[in-house]
Formats: structure tokens, sequence, C-alpha cells
């Protein structure tokens, strides 16, 4: 395939924070950015091109979309398996339906990661109270019920300490298919942010540490402080996942690292197929970044091996952290970057920053 | 002054690929810009909340904008003065008005200079023939004949190697009033970016190496392979420049380097009252680009020191050369930027490219 000129257009599913730093990278090479996003304070229209504010399930205005791009993206993965389909028979969508839909739903998911070779949870499906009471006595106790789709950030998640909870849980899980995960004795968490162009090349960032705060991504680290064995089983994985759902673009893979007899094994947690906030650093500390990456992929462009010049710490701003900015503009070493967003509601992400600390 | 909160809002005068730079680092700051340029297909458009297609002497237009902001700048500097005159009347105009009128009069420019302790090139006014015949008899040739006003990219000038071209270079000036400057024997150009906010703190960027082709800028290079003393001129006399204009922003000092005894002599060409393509290679290279230390200085933010992760040679890609694309874009240590423009015309800056190569 013939890479996309200068001058072709690029929609983006969802207009939050990613998709606007997605335009950003799309215009260094001249490429337009429509954002599909039914909020019409979406943060990601002021830098794109132009904005179609519908539902997902909008057809006509799916169809509009599709007439006016070259191809089209998704920046957030509860976007409708169906909107992507629909999408998908008019233009190309990279990545494409497959890997949305099996990142949507818990279980799919760690079966892939299962059958490529990587260790997750052990893990049961919930249906209601009876397979709650199996799960718990075939896992133990501490684990943890999830819905088994559309959870971000810690939302659909219960935890359970002993079998007094299974009810409260049970109940949070809003009579959905959830999924109950044993409990993880890990010591860190670490993501991997990897990329696949459409000849099929992958190249992975290096591994991140990561701290979350109440279920939020707190603050990320490069590189990880981790064996080199782990790291090289995290790039084997995300290559596998990548070859396995012939992904077009940047996937990340959030892995548990529980300590073992050397150095660390690593469980697949979950896959966020899109440009991800603990690979925000990438744009302070790389000449490639995460979105700049993602665009040359789905564009057709090669694909860059991750240049990191500088070791670095990215910390997110949820909320009122947001007015930090005056410190956090005077500190020389940092690259700041805020989204746009108008209202600082408690628990939202407002903007980030990222301190370079030396060299690597 | 408090510094501009997120959610305010920068108009930005002049709306080329320099406006698009601006409007991306306001962004990261959740600034909102408006750009203000009579071009509908004006580059910086694209990546701005607004876009007030106008001419500079369309007062209601300027009321307009003066009402939506906070601050007004200007990216490029034959806007005219009056224009800004006109809005500063009715929102802070960073820099202002003199800053202004003095880059674009190379006689107060040169006056300027040397009134700071700076040398320049020889120099004398011209009007018409018996001027320029005085001229040449007092400064000597070769020289070079340029309009006093409104020149860019080697347009309105006229070299002179004997006085059989007086009359076809007086002709070129347009009736117009002219300058005639002595040839100065430099080696080398140079340029410095600084910075001085609204508290008078001054920084400034690296010296940087330029070299030209058919007048337009084609390379940067950074180091500049000058002596320290030299480098030290260069920022005593910008900031010279910057106290007495009493400047809010980024300006850029251009320099001919003359062999001296030891190092070299610095003569000041020409300022820049706006971000310049010379610092381009800051966004690649740097933690705070020239675009966000400009955008600082005017929001009333803290500037940063220039610090500088890697050193790195920055090209402009004229006309056709954008097609070069698919070759730069295979190359691991470039940042690239395209403009977004249409039409690759012969000698329109279509995009400029940024090799990292090495570590400082």
């Amino acid at each position: 395939m013939d890479a996309l000129r200068p001058g072709a257009t690029i929609g983006i599913l969802g207009g939050g924070q990613l998709g606007r730093m997605l335009a950003m990278a799309a215009a260094r090479f001249s490429y337009r950015t429509i954002i599909f996003d039914p909020d019409a304070a979406a943060p990601a229209a002021q830098l794109a091109s132009a904005h179609i504010c519908a539902g997902y399930d909008d057809q006509s205005a799916l169809d509009r979309l599709a007439e006016a791009c070259d191809v089209v993206t998704y920046e957030f993965e509860n976007v409708p398996v169906e909107t992507v389909r629909h999408l998908a028979g008019k233009v190309p969508v990279r990545p494409g339906a497959r890997a949305l839909e099996t990142a949507q739903h818990r279980i799919l998911e760690k079966e892939m990661a299962r059958r490529l070779g990587a260790e997750t949870a052990a893990f049961a499906p919930v249906q209601n109270r009876a397979d709650l009471d199996a799960a718990i006595a075939s896992l133990g106790l501490p684990a943890i019920l999830k819905t088994t789709r559309f959870g971000y950030d810690g939302k659909g998640q219960a935890r359970l300490t002993s079998r007094e909870d299974a009810a409260a849980a049970l109940e949070a899980m809003a009579g959905g298919p959830a999924i109950l995960e044993s409990f993880v004795p890990f010591d860190r968490e670490v993501s991997l942010i990897a990329a696949r162009g459409i000849d099929g090349t992958v190249t992975a960032f290096d591994l991140v540490e990561n701290e979350h705060r109440n279920h939020i991504l707190h603050r990320s680290t490069v590189p990880a402080s981790i064996d080199a064995a782990a790291r090289q089983e995290a790039t084997r994985i995300a290559a596998a996942i990548l070859a396995d759902l012939d992904y077009v673009g940047v996937l990340a893979v959030e892995f548990f690292a529980v300590p073992a007899e050397t150095g660390h094994r690593l469980l697949v947690n979950e896959i966020a197929p899109r440009v991800h906030n603990s690979g925000h650093w990438t744009e302070a500390a790389c000449v490639v970044s995460q979105f700049e990456q993602h665009i040359r992929a789905i564009a057709g462009l090669p694909l860059q091996p991750a240049l990191r010049h500088s070791d670095c710490v990215m910390q997110n701003l949820i909320g009122e952290e947001v007015d930090r900015l005056p410190e956090l503009a005077d500190d020389p070493a940092i690259f700041l970057h805020l989204y746009g967003k108008k209202d600082a509601r408690p628990g939202r992400k407002m903007g980030h920053f990222t301190r370079l600390v030396g060299k690597s």
C-alpha cells in the first residue's frame, strides 16, 4: 500500500485528549483530521480540521465520516463494535473491529493472552450468585469482580475479601455479565506501548512502570525497574497479540509483575487498542511519540524504533491538580500538556506533565 | 501580573506556519487561539479554536478579535503597525507596536543596534539616484541595495558589484525608500532566539548557525561552530535589544559573523520580532520550544532556560522538496513537521525536519 499523501484525511472516533494529541501528530504530516464525537465540547475538536458531532449509532453521520476520510481510527475502546463494522464496509478502519471486540471483553482478552502463551490471573465468568459462589470456591479470596465489558479507570469493579462481600459486589455489576479474577500478588504494574505497521513490522517503546491512585494512572516511570528477561517477555507477548489480531496501529499491554525466584513474572492484565496514558511520556522523551507512531501505522508510513533521548517520569493532573500549573511551569525540566477541558471535575484527567530526569 | 489561566484566549495576527506552531504550543496550556488572517486557507487556522478571516485594516473585525482575546500577538513582522496600535488600545498586544515598527524599518533597526553598542554593516539611506551615487562613493562596492521596509527572504534586494548596476538596482526598489548596505565579508551567518518575560527576565537558546539558499533559510545547525566570546556577545546584544524595546515574547537576532584575529566579530543583520525559522529545531531538541517560550512570555508564565537534550540540524522543505516525505519518514532520528499547505509552489516553505545528531 502507498502511504497516505499530505492533505489526506484521518477520521478519529472519540474526541478526548488522546484524539487531541493524535490530531496534533497528524497535523505535522499535513494530514487533516475529523473528530467524530457526540460531545460538542470534545477536547480534540479544537485541534482538528472538523468535528462531526453525532452519536456512534448515527449511520448517516458515520457515512459522512467514511465519505470524507481516507482512513478511520479510534481513540477509546468503548466505541461500539457495530460502529466500526459499519464504517469498515466503506473505509479502512485501523485497528479493526476484532481488536476492539477483544479489548472490550475481559474473557476474550484473557483467553487470547493464554492462547498466545502469556500468563493471566486465574478467572471465571460470573452471571449470577451461583456462578460467583462457585468461582470463589475455585479461585479463593481475595478476588476482584469486574464487569466483562466497558470498565475503565476502576469503574465496574468490586473487591471481595470475604464471602460477605459477594452480594454487594454482584449488585455493583448491575446484572451484567462479570468475571471474577483471582488476586495477583504483584509488586509492580508495567505496560508496553507497541505498534504494528500495515506491512507487519512491530516496534515497541521501552517498558513503563506505572503507579495508580484511586484506580487511575498516577505516574509512569521510564525505564521500569525490572529485569531484562521480563522486558523481553513483554515485547514477545505484545508482538504475538499484534500479529494475532492482524493489528495496525499502537496497542498498549498492561501487565502485573509478580516477584519470582529471579526477577519478575509478567501476567497480562488488559490490553488497550489505542494510544495509552502510560505512553504520554513519549512525546517528551522520544523522537517519535506514540501519537506519531500510531498516525504512521494507520497512514502506511514506516514505523520507527522508539529512540529515547532521556529517562523520564510522567504524572497525570487529575481534577483540581491542574491548579498546580504555576508551580509546574516553573520547572525547566518539565514538558507540560493540558487538554483544554473546562471543568476540573474530581477524577477527570485534565493534563499531564513529563519530567526529564537525565540521559540514558 | 497574574498569568493567563487555562481557558484564556490568545489572538494571533497572521496564520502561517509560525501561527500554526504557536497554536499547538498554546493548546498544551489549554489556551484557546484565534487566528486573524485574510487568507481563508491560512495553515494556522486548522489548529486554532477560531479564524477571523479579514483584512488587517478591517477595524470592526479587529474589534471582534480584541473583544474575544485576553492577549494578542503576531507571527510575522509585516503586520501593519496601525493594526497593532488599534488593537493595543483595547487589549494587551505582546510584543508591542514599537518592536514591530523598528523591525519593519532597516534604518531604525540598524540605528538601534548601533546605539546599543552592536556593530552593523555600514549603510546609507537612498531615496534617489543622487543618494545612491553618494552612498556608493562613501561605502564602496560591492554593496546591497534593499527596500527600507517589507523585505523578506531576499525580496526587495539588489546586489551592486559595479556602478553600472545602479540604475537597475534603483528600479528594483520601485520608487520606495531604500538603504545601501556595504558588503560584509562574513564566513558564517548565525542567529540567536531570545525571549523576554513580562517581568523583564531574559533567556536565550543556543546560538544557531544558518545556511541560506536563494535567500531562503536552508539549514540551521546547533550548536554553531563559533567562539565563546562571540556567543556571549550575541546574548548581550539580544538582551540589550529586548530591554530597549521593552519587549515581551520571542525575538530573533540575525548576525553576520566576520573572521577576526581571534574568533569572530558579530554584526547585527536584522531582527525578527517573532518566533523564527532558525528556531524550529527547539521543538525537537529542547524541553521548552521557541513556540512554548513565546506563549509563556505573552501569557505571563515563567520563561525557562533553554534546556537542550541533543545537538541537531534543522532543514527546510521548500516547494517540491516536500515530496521527500517517504525518505525522511524512514529516518529514525528525524522529527518531521509539515505545515498543511496544499500547493507546493517553488520557494514556498512547506515544512521542515530536525535530525538529532547526538547528545550535548
